[in-house]
């Protein structure tokens, strides 16, 4: 069973997609979901969902440990004609999830209490991003 | 086929969990071995097994790439309020892995010569950590 | 359906393995890929195929964020015996993929139109490397 979902994002941040692919697993399903972000320059990612300080000071961190290309400290990257967001969200997308695998039991992702399933968007302008899900 | 295992840990570092997964694998398997940390401040990890020195030097790498909340270099941290350990925990559980993938072949996982599979806890305080697996 | 790849590497770099996997998977098959490397020195990765300077910018990251161990920055590392791009290669490889999930629709990698499926090798001296693949 596979579907592609399409998200809009606006500028760097985690945007809460559990709800929309709960809603997708068939009632008593029991298997595996994979989800695969088709983008070099966003990410997947679970994280804490009880606390939005916690998303700040993801950002707030990941900015400092890969800054953008006009910041000093990286001056020695060349790929940047696409602007000052487009070497570091290549960066952000290796050392974070292209995709996620969640185990299913009974129509439900098994996720912990405080887990929740996020698009994590480097990029700085609004974009439409696709997520391929695979359940089975 | 699914279950969870329930994991001790007693503050940062690694344990092997390599031999009890091992030993849920129904002799002559074949097929995708995944495993799911259900919480947001440890992590899965497959790492070198020889060695303990290694284990040690990831360790000391970690802290010094993502200091506790109270490191000056950390200070516009601000979920803080559960401890210096608690948003570092979840900044590790954001670049290392939160769910395995291993294939399985004749029964046995095919890990690498050097490779076992490691819960890496990042919270300073005794805990019990669950992993989900999925086994198909 | 599984087997496992082979593919010889020539230092630190990534080596486009899209072409080689894509041949092994039977025309309009529908299910999930899975890669999976059997080592600890070396990692998977998706990432940027267009232009050169994304690749060569996420060389040159890589080596600034984790030094050789004979860089006074690393000097606390003590798994050093096997040369200075040991410890740092496990290290890249602790927060870079082990293993890689890929939908696929009718015979084919759902990537998108900028991912290529790499290896990516953090040791020196030329090596051979495994592959675990699994469709199902």
């Amino acid at each position: 069973m596979q579907t592609t979902f399409e998200f809009r994002t606006d500028g760097p941040g985690l945007t809460d997609i559990t709800a929309g692919i709960a809603a997708w697993i068939p009632p008593g399903a029991e298997g595996l979901l994979t989800l695969f972000i088709r983008h070099t320059s966003c990410s997947l990612l679970i994280q804490e969902n009880a606390d939005p300080d916690v998303q700040r000071d993801l950002l707030a961190w990941l900015g400092r440990f890969i800054p953008p290309s006009d910041d000093p400290a990286m001056s020695y990257l060349r790929h940047t004609a696409e602007g000052p967001d487009d070497m570091p969200a290549h960066l952000k997308a290796a050392v974070l999830p292209v995709s996620l695998q969640i185990p299913v039991q009974s129509g439900r992702m098994r996720l912990g209490t405080w887990q929740s399933v996020y698009l994590f968007e480097h990029r700085t302008r609004p974009r439409s991003r696709e997520v391929a899900a695979h359940l089975a």
